[in-house]
């Protein structure tokens, strides 16, 4: 179902790659059916023609089909499509992150009583095998914290910000070009696309139901080039994260789900991603910290992780042990939604930038509606090299560690001050 | 079999994360009975003492158990015990390495032939679960290269010549200090550890039968902590590597298989491995590079791995699907020996260091020498500044590519210049 950049790209790997496949699997695969939006379409030579349907509804209760890949994207017909499919007792495999963060837990629980597998590995993270990892390769380990880079296009922008000296609106625009980034980009860059695929690493990692809009998420679109080289500055490097952790509150049932752009130290290993990369760090008690990366989006990688997952339902078909694993990590009926943690709670340091007139006083009415909300300050300066006019200037602070709830009212102090002419930027930092 | 550090590790977590393991898998374990070396040592208190016995195999004919574990180490009583337990019906799972290397593919297909698995995450790069990715993450695609620092030993040993300015024997003896090393260190820091290793990786991501002893294999005795001075002047950090690809000539039947210490460009995400980290970069047609990184020795992280596996079993003997995936990739009815490149015949760009009397002529002898064998400098540096006498001085040269044998050529008749006062090292550079 669905034969855009990714299908093609599977019917590619299946062509290519069938005597390795079969070699290593003794299952071969037969392209039955495909269900495209338009059917008269020109399409590469790879896409057999005759096998083109419009209806997607006829290929997941076709007769004579083992399993089903959902490659349409979307979270309406895929989603009726995809429980079809399920209810005909089809084996299905999909790539769509925006389903499975709003039905996940629903298809699994139907997936599982029916007697079938839903694998889902290409829809988090590309290339990055991140699901398989949580939910076979960890299953022995006691997760603590899982964070990543999941969005390439995020990367992509930054980094081009970053090494180009770019503003956003024209990282924004090359990557449109170049094809990172699509025309319409606000659930990528609005950080929407990394909340629906924290929601499915955290139900893994957590073994609970997470619902994705239960937790912060912002965007990249205020970070400018100014806050960039800042960070660099104190040796940061500014990364689009998505973080889910246990609460030291109460790590069983309290987590911190949070997406947003975060300044990393610039020696670590999430900064050394670059580019449309993705990343996931994973924190357990046993193995300490693991960081797998990879290309996280294109047809070619995103193909590899839909065929590994197709292999894996034929293996299971041929030794007959679908189920063998559970769809959602555990069995349905054994998992509880979680609680989020306001983020008005979460504590860290933070990098905050100003713009504001060079007057005498400005700094000492920053410092003091910081320090009265008990925000307290690690550095501070003051430059207007950044500036195309000797005014206004930037006034940046790193903080020590502040409760985020105290630093917004400090921050709506701070813009109400008459010599501070931009709304204020904070951004987390992530140790 | 085998009760020592990752032994107890496992104990405990199998006590520990009982309920979560039931929970993900509706399997339950029960330690039957453990053999050790000395029965009467003592032990941590999660070694349950009326299990112990001395005979290993006893425990690979026990017949109450259905999986077997071996820990011991070694290639001797560990080779006879698993094959025991293969041959008694038993699913086996092992971290032994040398074991593998040696004897690996009769062991899959004796396991094959018994319709028992035999799995080894835990063998290679401890808690990273790069078997199951080349095993199954990564059917679907094509392997061109594997590289990696799968000795966390050698590894630590040269970061901390690089962090704290140390020669090979202080950073040896402190490795031993701190539990990185052994008292014979001998199979790590001389590659033989990692040739291991490398060996099931290969023979994982190419479908293919490699030699342990059919490569060449260097350890870092002989870098000195002048070669990561002047490697770190030219941009570059010394990585212990083991490296496996296609060859050029005929990627299908020929491979280049190495073990070397190497310069790796100091921005690359290798150089960020840093101490007893293990990491492998994988790179394919279609993901294109992953790099996959986590602890690879010490008990939690094995153990971690080690449960993994046992856990995978339990599923298949739920499920009924043992050998659903072939402990070597492939059918070994369907393997062929691989045929390994001379390294004589490798190109690579190299770094030289001589070390030589300060006397007119003596450049341009090496020059020459290095000229007449086709080896052609990209980069030549004297250094008396690390010397503690004005003479003799450093020679440092970055060469173009080269061939491995037209350079040991060269190498040789420098050696003989009788103002070149040490042998000459060389190190390969890994673009």
């Amino acid at each position: 179902m669905g034969c855009g950049v990714v299908g093609s790209s599977v019917l590619k790997v299946l062509k290519n790659h069938q005597k390795s496949i079969e070699l290593q699997t003794g299952v071969s695969f037969d392209v039955t059916v495909i269900s495209v939006r338009d059917t008269a379409k020109p399409r590469s030579q790879v896409v057999p023609e005759q096998l083109l349907i419009s209806d997607p509804m006829q290929v997941a209760q076709h007769s004579k089909v083992d399993v089903v890949l959902e490659l349409m994207g979307g979270t309406d017909v895929a989603h009726t499509a995809v429980e079809t499919a399920l209810r005909a007792g089809k084996h299905v495999v999909t790539a769509n992150k925006a389903l499975l963060a709003a039905q996940g837990h629903a298809l699994f629980a139907l997936a599982e009583s029916q007697g079938v597998d839903l694998y889902y590995e290409a829809s988090v993270a590309g290339s990055i095998p991140i699901i398989r990892i949580l939910r076979e390769a960890l299953t022995s380990d006691y997760i603590e914290q899982v964070q990543g880079i999941v969005n390439g296009t995020s990367n992509y922008i930054l980094s081009r910000m970053d090494t180009d000296d770019l503003e956003f609106a024209d990282a924004l625009r090359e990557a449109q070009q170049a094809g990172y980034a699509e025309a319409d980009p606000s659930l990528d860059v609005g950080g929407g696309d990394a909340a629906h695929k924290l929601t499915l690493i955290a139900s893994l990692a957590f073994a609970k139901r997470f619902n994705s809009n239960a937790f912060a998420i912002e965007g990249i679109e205020n970070v400018s080039r100014a806050d960039i080289v800042f960070a660099r500055r104190f040796g940061y490097v500014i990364k689009p994260l998505a973080v889910a952790c246990r609460s030291s509150e109460n790590p069983q049932e309290l987590f911190d789900l949070r997406v947003h752009p975060a300044l990393v130290p610039a020696d670590s290993m999430m900064a050394s991603i670059h580019g449309a990369l993705n990343a996931v760090h994973v924190k357990s008690a046993l193995m300490g910290n693991g960081l797998f990366s990879g290309p996280g989006a294109g047809g070619d990688p995103t193909a590899m992780s839909v065929v590994s997952d197709l292999i894996d339902l034929g293996r299971n078909i041929v030794a007959g042990s679908a189920g063998r694993v559970a769809a959602g990590g555990i069995p349905q009926n054994d998992i509880s939604d979680a609680q989020t943690k306001d983020i008005q709670h979460h504590c860290s340091r933070f990098y905050l930038r100003f713009r504001v007139r060079d007057k005498p006083g400005v700094l000492a009415q920053i410092a003091g509606a910081l320090g009265d909300h008990d925000v307290s300050i690690e550095q501070m300066i003051q430059d207007s090299s950044l500036s195309q006019t000797p005014e206004p200037v930037y006034v940046v602070v790193l903080t020590h560690k502040a409760r985020e709830g105290a630093l917004h009212q400090a921050l709506k102090r701070i813009a109400d001050i008459k010599d501070v002419v931009e709304p204020p930027c904070a951004l987390r930092i992530q140790e």
